[in-house]
């Protein structure tokens, strides 16, 4: 069954480490692009949906979060994925809404597969599987040398990504060569921005990229 | 990795519908082989582990359960299997004990891949990647009539997995048949025992069709 029907509808999925900005960038697009008139849903990996958020708290708060095996991580992820594209992301698409994702399976490619070192064949099969035919029209990186992105999430009071930050300094250098890498192997699909400028330079250029999509 | 260094340990999967007895067959044989001196690991799926009960928790009381689609369902028990064959059953083969597991991989290929109609290549992989090297190395197949285990299923009072017993008598029987036809093309490791007969009587068929293996 194709989940997808797009009209005019596009899936734009931000990636990035963590202290990339992503969400700011995200609300500062979908303000964007409300003003023009677009229907704009944001949503969030993994989460998104009820089961999506159950699943989140399994991975993000679990309490001895190091005995998590990567398979089992992977598969969370993917779960609350397959989940969002079917319940939010393929219904807003074919109302022609613009949607706006915090991560989606190109953090699991990373992560997972390159990060944790999976072997990329199932973790490129399982993706698939859980997306059917939901894939982003295109990718912004927001790309942060790995000091920066890990010296903003020190400072952020809440929220944060328990059993992410316990990783090491050389897991995020992995992260973000993997999505440089990534990005350099499918040109067409993503758009890597600086995020080491300011917010609104970021805005700007991600804007600017956009535009020829969106408008 | 390997994650199997098999010397004595076996690993046990009793499979079957809802009510077919597999809980009871397992207590009884663990207690058998217990009496021979054997070190006896039991676990339960999705389950098993402290993650896989989280895991088990969404699956089984999740409140919307028509909501959850099949690819999510699926990846959430692949989730928590991963974690338990490398938390508890690797280990325990190592040390060379008998796994019984009430349930294990052919559970998602018969009731997501047969039943719920999902192509048999990714349900396949997404097995073979969340068990890696550690096979059954008997199946169980506890084999009632639908009516009769659903007639037992509604006999019980408590613990009923909810989502499940939402499911019409179609798919159950889709079920039965799924693992009568696994059966049949992999006559080497699954033993198919009739459990419409006692309770006593499906325990001595199970101990006869083990012994060569266990003892």
């Amino acid at each position: 069954m194709p989940l997808k029907n797009k009209t005019t509808g596009k899936l734009i999925s931000f990636e990035g480490s963590e202290g990339s900005g992503k969400s700011t960038q995200i609300a500062r697009l979908a303000k964007h692009l409300q003003l023009l008139g677009r229907e704009v849903v944001t949503t969030r990996e993994p989460g998104g949906t009820e089961i999506g958020e159950q699943i989140r708290n399994i991975i993000v708060h679990n309490s001895k979060g190091d005995e998590m095996c990567a398979e089992t991580e992977l598969l969370l992820f993917t779960a609350a994925r397959a989940q969002v594209v079917r319940e939010v992301i393929a219904p807003a698409l074919t109302r022609g809404a613009v949607v706006l994702s915090d991560r989606f399976l190109d953090s699991t490619t990373v992560y997972q597969g390159i990060a944790r070192n999976l072997a990329s064949d199932p973790v490129n099969l399982i993706n698939q599987f859980a997306v059917g035919n939901v894939m982003p029209d295109l990718t912004v990186i927001i790309d942060v040398p790995t000091e920066i992105g890990l010296q903003r999430i020190r400072q952020r009071a809440s929220d944060l990504p328990d059993r992410m930050e316990r990783e090491n300094i050389d897991f995020y250098n992995k992260v973000r060569e993997g999505y440089l890498l990534l990005a350099k192997s499918m040109p067409q699909r993503f758009l890597v921005i600086d995020g080491s400028q300011s917010e609104d330079a970021v805005e700007k250029a991600t804007w600017t990229g956009l535009q020829k999509l969106l408008v």
